[in-house]
């Protein structure tokens, strides 16, 4: 195992996937190098992956809304004879920790929806076009994918075989997307995530598996066609150039991790990690050809990377660290100017991927399993965007006043029309939304605060804080929360805070994060499944598993 | 531990509950007997309850609506000084099996549902007076009836203690009832669901936990309004006498329970149980008169009861049998007659309660954690509310033609207007609009055939069958499916079987069943909560529990 995972990656670094941009098309390949395992005890056979296959995978999504904002189509498809994608692969999975294996699967997931929101919000398609076997993650692979076609050619397969091979679910959003989303009947749903063989041709067309079923002779022309009915509607970005991600900036020493406009620290003691997000230095440009200009360096886009990364980060590498603080420092009249920026200029190609990746970012802090909490202090600047963070978290505490002898000013805490709407949680709601559902009158008070610096009364009389202290109880009342906090189970804290933090209604994301990863999850700690004699530890043994017959 | 747990019981032999009706008002008072434990090794101290407190419950929910039915408010007290419900016993959650744990929770869960259902579907509400402590699922009670009345003297509080005391969620609908149901503000409810000592007064209010704080000295004032308010529309069932809910017909003999319309027949060696239900023997009465003075000899009534019954014996006695096969043997004319009988009397009170009671039937089949199956075959009725049952497994067969030496006609499978809204599943849809989600024309052909016996292959064309084998083929295939499937992990068919069964829409049902049950499954194989070391088992021995840090 590595010392620390990384998920920073770059086109230069690829050693499991192949990308073609011309024009309006990206053609993606998957091609495993099977001696690139991010562990050491397995080698990635049959194009299947880990999680660093997938980090590559992210990645290239990624790169592709901002660096590729041309491209409407991606073709994906497998650089092997025979084989489209085996899914994740086995023996890395049998040796995997059950934290590892539950961070692999929640940032796969992740990596799915990443797919399925450039479809829906950026307007890039994806096209998968099967040669060969697609089992398990493969063909959850495709499910994320607008169109799949299959080749009719007697060995191409679709397959869920997790199952009957090793007593695990296709959980990489696998049996939220046959139901809800290819609609698959639900009894032929049964049958096939029953099949180890899977299934192909016109079956797999009739069963809603795959869109088409296509003899090799004519597969070409049939991708070719499909991309065509893909991208024939108007071009919704056609000036778009890219700009270059480049490299974050980070360095990690001893217990902190900065970056250029976030820095973690680390107390291991307490089991808590201080995430301090640092404002703007500057108004916002004038003009969006200065934000295309700036590219990467752009802060609102600089921040969302290092704040996705440094979450990341504390997922699969610091599993010990139960509570994340977050604070924040700089000008919030800067940091509603931002948003003010972004939202007046959101029919421009990378504002709009901007605010998408706002999106996207928030929901990885909403599907984080750590206690979350935000410190609203003097001389902070949670605004708008910033703001939402506090939203995000399961507490926020606000300081009423200051500390003796801190100049800084008294806390305030502002809106801005980014926080109506613009970045919805997986339910569907804003957060303000989900956090008022019992009194939907207090988002339009709210709303009727946009531009104003609320103190920490208002933010008590208008909700929009959990507590607000002054100086006298303040470090009182933070020690106590988080030394209580940290004295609770953390597994007992994983499972509240996954049902308390959406209430309302559920989508296919949020089905696949609560029903079906809290059952893979329960699975993934029984001895039928995890166990010296069940299914993942004795694949590929030629002895069969030992089940415990017993249905609880 | 009991040799069998028993889900039948009736007034004369309850230990925990004292029921005073007196007409429109039912005064239900939880006084639980601290020596009337189902298994051995606790005391049920503090009001705290088990598995046969709570098969009362269900028992008395279900009398008042049949027995009962002029009842239009039901007031739960306590009759304990000083605390209302310390929720589930402890000792008895730390000895019990992971098995018993998953199956208390459902059924009263389960439980839970049906008061709910008893409100909004037969007008029975219900108003929680709580003086004292109501803890965990004390308070999870209340969350399950319409209004909650809490007294301000300083003493009487709500709270929801298990994470913080036990390290394990408040599982029965507990945190899915604060979110979804009362809409506590979701840090307000961290906040809550956090604290041991819980809430009281006019901040219990605030926070959106009760409806009212009222003082000792107006406190029967103010449930004396309240029952005023919940009763002030009109009387829906002005008439409505009720019915003996007569003790069930049922004899264990062997490896076979018979019942009056049903017989469950055990095969040890392959894990399996048949349960074949016997359709009606004569044609439906001709006036709803007739019907209330069959009272539970009632056909339809009868056999839900016995199937209800059997379900829950199974789920609770029988862990290693992995599969349910239904059968049936009758007339289907008769059984649609019984159908149509119901649809033009469901004015009348009592065809109303058994339309509602056989709703619940099916959700309880719904959420059965054993693989269902049904076996259309010659001689079999399987019509209307008979076919749902087929639409609620995981699989149906169907025989085309007959079997060599069976003089019984041909199968056939029949639809009445019940199969298209009247039973629906958890989600909110029916079963047919569950499983053509994807093509819900399919929805409409199928309603046109009302009336219609449809043949193997009609139902083979038209959808309503997994598949349909001939003479030659049937015992085989039956038979080949039957062993793979007890080849595989029952775990793993649970948490597969709980994803596919319930596409599209999610409920506050479906939530409590799927995020937060799968969750609390997931707990209770964790070492922080179920372990030696772990909260359940320390709970009480003065020696904290020892916690493994790490997140997943």
């Amino acid at each position: 195992m590595p010392a620390r995972i990384d998920f920073q990656t770059e086109p230069s670094r690829y050693r499991h996937w192949k990308l073609k941009v011309s024009g309006s098309r990206a053609d993606l390949i998957l091609d495993v190098d099977e001696n690139g395992g991010l562990f050491e005890g397995y080698q990635l056979k049959l194009n299947s992956y880990d999680l660093g296959v997938d980090i590559e995978l992210a990645d290239i999504v990624q790169r592709l809304r901002f660096e590729h904002p041309q491209v409407r189509v991606v073709v994906l498809q497998s650089g092997k004879d025979r084989v489209f994608c085996a899914g994740a692969n086995i023996r890395m999975l049998a040796g995997a920790t059950h934290a590892h294996k539950v961070n692999f699967c929640k940032f796969t997931n992740e990596t799915r929806n990443t797919i399925e929101d450039a479809s829906e919000a950026s307007g890039q398609k994806y096209l998968c076009a099967i040669k060969g076997t697609a089992a398990g993650g493969g063909y959850e692979m495709a499910l994320a994918c607008d169109h799949i076609i299959l080749a009719d050619d007697g060995n191409s397969t679709v397959a869920l075989p997790e199952l009957p091979l090793l007593a695990v679910l296709p959980g990489t959003g696998g049996l939220t997307r046959v139901t809800d989303k290819r609609k698959v009947r639900r009894d032929l749903a049964d049958a096939f995530c029953t099949m180890e063989e899977g299934v192909r041709g016109a079956r797999a067309v009739k069963w809603r598996l795959v869109d088409q079923s296509v003899p090799n002779s004519k597969f070409e022309a049939a991708v070719g066609q499909t991309v065509a009915q893909l991208t024939a509607g108007p071009e919704t970005k056609p000036d778009a150039t890219g700009i270059a991600l480049t490299p974050i900036s980070r360095t990690f020493e001893g217990d902190t991790i900065a970056y250029s406009s976030l820095q973690v620290d680390i107390d291991r003691e307490s089991r808590r990690a201080t995430l301090t997000i640092r404002g703007p230095d500057t108004a916002p440009p004038e003009t969006a050809d200065q934000m295309q200009a700036a590219g990467a360096g752009f802060w609102p886009l600089r921040l969302a990377r290092e704040l996705d990364d440094a979450i990341l980060h504390l997922r699969s590498n610091e599993p010990e660290l139960g509570t994340i603080v977050f604070k924040s420092s700089g000008d919030p009249v800067k940091v509603a100017a931002y948003d003010a920026f972004l939202d007046a200029n959101d029919t421009y190609w990378l504002a709009r991927e901007i605010l998408l990746y706002w999106k996207r970012v928030l929901k990885r802090i909403d599907l984080t399993s750590r206690s979350l909490v935000t410190m609203i202090e003097p001389g902070s600047c949670f605004a708008g965007t910033l703001a939402e963070i506090a939203f995000a978290s399961d507490r926020s505490f606000m300081l009423d006043g200051t500390l003796k002898g801190d100049n800084r000013p008294p806390a305030t805490l502002a809106l801005t029309a980014l926080n109506f709407g613009r970045y919805p949680m997986s339910n569907g709601l804003s957060r303000l939304e989900t956090r008022f559902i019992g009194e939907p009158e207090s988002v339009g008070a709210a709303r009727d605060t946009i531009g104003s610096a609320l103190d920490a009364s208002d933010c008590d009389r208008l909700g929009l804080v959990t507590s607000a202290f002054d100086e006298v109880d303040w470090e009182d009342e933070v020690r106590i929360f988080l030394e209580e906090r940290a004295s609770f189970s953390g597994d007992g804290l994983t499972g509240m805070e996954a049902n308390l933090r959406f209430a309302g209604p559920e989508t296919m994301e949020t089905k696949i994060f609560g029903r079906l990863t809290a059952w893979q999850n329960w699975i993934f700690q029984r001895p039928n499944a995890a166990g010296a004699e069940g299914a993942l530890k004795r694949y590929g043994t030629g002895v069969k598993a030992s089940f415990d017959p017993e249905r609880v």
